[in-house]
């Protein structure tokens, strides 16, 4: 074969390596802003030429204290520039950055920085009492930076205050690693997840192109979602190849948002339903309306429920419904509108949408039997199986793991159930461990909490799998009612059984005050089982 | 460092291989049209999964004959969805596709056969006589097989017809070469320039993001610029990257043009200045209108004249005026919208617009002294100098060169003369040798042109330098005046006073009854030259 050894001429070199984002973001779009609302109120203009100053003052220090390429460099911290800086500074020297939820249990964040082998902690003020107490517990960490104070560790811009920026990048193979993100697994310990420079860049490019996120630099995009879940969707380093304005928050409370969206005149924004919730909340609690200047929200994380789609779109909003994992780095597919979109009427647009859209160029999904993996379902949009996915940046091996997470033909079983309709949508119906198998058959848990939250009475809802003598398992729906809000469970089961086939619905359902949530704001069907361990069906 | 050497973990191998694209277009754009309408008004329809299913035939008939990973595969074709499956055989069994330019004069058709030692040749049947010409000076060509016709050779359905499909594409390394395209070069011997597997697929993935072409599965593109023009732009690539409809035309009369985006409702074409004047001369000769479903129009091959520019937007036509060569694969810059967009009157988006637009992420560029290119010229918007490029899809080296085309730090010289404008806007002034030289300064021929385009009265226009025993050279001005439209020189000279430097203004005006345009639809500043050998000043 004709290679490289045969001088026949060629393109020229160019290492997939993420400070070629930076670098052209900083050339081409110089002056567009990044602007940071931090949790006290007050905001911090910058740009992206200041972003990448920064940044490369950043690797100046991190070479000073000795960093090596491979390092790890941890971040605790909430959405802001420097925490952008961080990652690019972070990067940039070669290092590894490490990017933690603070919403992890105790013995949690002491299992990963001791397996990620941290030497650097970089963390906002609000978690230095979290720091201090984890500090002994974490002996690889050699130094500590505050990323907003001056205690008790050196405030970040006090550290690189002495450099001058006139540094260079690490170099190195594209293939090097350059994050890594631990899954929040509910069972066993956190597993890590290593983005490579190459996967990051050509995850990247696809985020800007219109089937994922259609990124330019004329959009302004507020990444709601947190910087340490799944690298915020990948928006901080896609951001800087569109040269987009980027708009960041301390804290994702309704009003606060809706404010900054008006304020910054943000465009898109991206986040999971439960902060979408809270804005709608805010909106209605004031009267007030969801801000004009927002062309497009992005949703992920969980399903969005029908109603929320509804309501978004109906504002003439345009809804992108995305799904992926940490795994995924973190896009697998995104919402975008179908061919015949200018046919539908906006109830079938709300049922597209609410789906979870296609894999982008890369990507392939697929689903497999349930019981039976070896064997591939229909794109029939009824099969119902285990979602699998590959493509150049889903995981192939855990950190520090000793075999691959997926086999020879590199397939990742998800533990999402899904259905693909012919034209290549995905639709979500369930995790594998939360499907409610009954007389054999599946029962989606979450087509059962879709349905109950399009009732006007219902807030949220969730169904769980309660063991059942005759059938295997049933389902029990838990509900939250609206404030002043009632309804019975004869009237919620008889509203399903308009919507779903009769042996799904629920045999009961239970009121509740509130349903538990994981740190990522999802449901959590782990605690909600828990609570509901010693339920006995009514005789 | 941290290599793959010492076993962290990791995301999946993934090859950026071509096949890639048709894969991921048949998987999930299967039914996506592909429309080819023939020279004799016939038309074929076909989709993205028939195009993969012929071009996977085609590598069974391709390896049937001996043919090689590495061997190069002609055509000589204009565009049709024959030619589009000839792309992804050639490609698909390793070899590498060969697109010809029929219009070249035969010794350069000689020439480039030869020393791409092409061993099949594909063609279509209005090329069947130019094809009988060469065949005895064609000696490296073992195999001749026809688009659409069974004489004088085989006819590719029937070459293909005994396959199955049932075929894996050649594997191998992703920086292959995949491509091949010799450059129309005004001196010396055609150029050839090979595109990789890599670089050709890290193109695609840019075409489609919203800086470049902005592609998704919704567009309808017709491709007006020929497959064998640097191929096509990218956008048999791209489209199938995106999973866009393409529509194919074999003629590019402004008749047929208007008639087919209509029917097929496409809203998008790229093409060259030419094309669109002459569909633009179509509509005004019938009484027409520009086709209603078209929403954006590609421009690149040379500067499109500002009135036309203007002419489509007032339409409400979005002006994608873009920059390129053979030698960049060929995106270098892309017409976007600005910041201020909103803000800005029609005139000055049209002013934006007739610019070439700003470079894309993976592409660099900079303007360099033309006397001295060692000093890079600020971004100020007015210096002009030697247009330089760099970025994963420039050339290297040419075909069999013996040294790189480019230094060490990879800029690659452009021949074109640029300005850069603070937000970095690119605009083209002129080829640097087609530059004029008066007194020790520089006067761009283009911008001449550009605005005697802008008077009434005249249809075309070009400006070369003539020898002048006191300035050096002094420029004129060649005119085609519009069909019963009338002006003097005077009247032109005293409407360019008004528009540019009383210095730049020409010292004379030539009517002729045509203006001579190169085989890619280029003024031939040459062939002028070449007219006005013998030119004489008037005293």
């Amino acid at each position: 074969m004709q290679q490289r050894n045969q001088p026949m001429g060629s393109m020229q070199d160019w290492t997939l390596r993420v400070a070629r984002l930076i670098d052209h973001a900083a050339r081409e779009h110089p002056t567009r802003e990044i602007v940071s609302r931090w949790a006290d109120g007050s905001e911090t203009r910058t740009n992206w030429a200041g972003i990448r100053h920064d940044a490369l003052r950043m690797t100046q220090a991190l070479r000073r204290i000795g960093i090596q390429p491979g390092d790890r460099i941890a971040t605790l911290a909430m959405n802001h520039h420097r925490h952008l800086v961080s990652w690019y500074g972070a990067v940039g020297v070669g290092g590894i950055l490490h990017t933690i939820n603070p919403r992890l249990f105790e013995d949690q964040l002491d299992y990963i920085v001791n397996h990620a082998e941290d030497r650097v902690m970089l963390f906002d003020k609000a978690f230095a009492p979290l720091v201090a107490r984890m500090k002994p517990r974490w002996p690889t960490v050699e130094r500590y930076i505050c990323f907003d104070s001056g205690e008790p560790a050196p405030h970040f811009e006090d550290w690189i205050a002495p450099e001058d920026g006139q540094a260079q990048w690490a170099d190195g193979d594209e293939r090097d690693v350059c994050m890594l993100c631990y899954t929040s697994g509910t069972t066993g310990n956190p597993k890590g997840v290593l983005y490579e420079h190459r996967s990051t860049m050509l995850h990247a490019m696809s985020a800007i192109t219109p089937p994922v996120f259609g990124m330019d630099t004329r959009m302004v995009m507020l990444p709601i979602v947190p910087m340490f879940h799944a690298a915020s969707w990948g928006l901080p380093w896609a951001g800087a190849a569109a040269g987009s304005k980027l708009v960041f928050s301390a804290v994702n409370e309704g009003a606060v948002l809706c404010d900054l969206i008006n304020r910054e005149h943000v465009t898109a924004a991206a986040g999971v339903p439960t902060v979408w919730l809270a804005l709608l909340q805010h909106v209605d609690a004031t009267d007030g309306a969801i801000p004009g200047s927002l062309k497009t929200i992005v949703c992920g994380g969980s399903a969005m429920p029908r109603v929320m789609v509804e309501r978004f779109m109906r504002q003439g909003i345009r809804v992108n419904h995305a799904w992926g994992m940490t795994e995924t780095s973190p896009v697998g597919t995104a919402g975008t509108e179908t061919l015949d979109w200018e046919e539908l009427s906006l109830d079938q647009r709300v049922a597209v949408k609410a789906m979870q859209g296609r894999p982008p160029f890369g990507i392939e999904i697929r689903c497999v039997d349930l019981g039976n993996p070896a064997t591939v379902l229909p794109r029939d949009g009824k099969s119902a199986g285990a979602l699998q996915i590959r493509g150049p940046w889903v995981v192939k091996r855990y950190f520090k793991a000793e075999h691959d997470a997926v086999g020879d033909d590199q397939w990742f079983d998800t533990g999402d159930v899904g259905i693909i309709h012919p034209e290549g949508t995905l639709r979500l119906t369930d995790r594998t461990k939360d499907v409610i198998k009954s007389g054999g058959e599946w029962i989606s848990s979450v087509e059962l909490e879709n349905v109950a939250m399009g009732h006007p009475a219902v807030a949220e809802a969730a169904a769980i799998g309660i063991v059942h003598p005759k059938w295997g398992e049933r389902p029990l729906l838990v509900v939250v009612t609206k404030q002043g809000a009632e309804v019975t469970q004869d009237e919620l089961r008889n509203y399903l059984r308009q919507h779903v086939a009769k042996w799904w619905v629920p045999d009961a359902v239970a009121f509740v005050d509130a349903i538990p949530h994981t740190g990522t704001g999802k449901i959590s069907k782990k605690d909600l089982r828990e609570l509901f361990r010693e339920y006995q069906w009514p005789v």
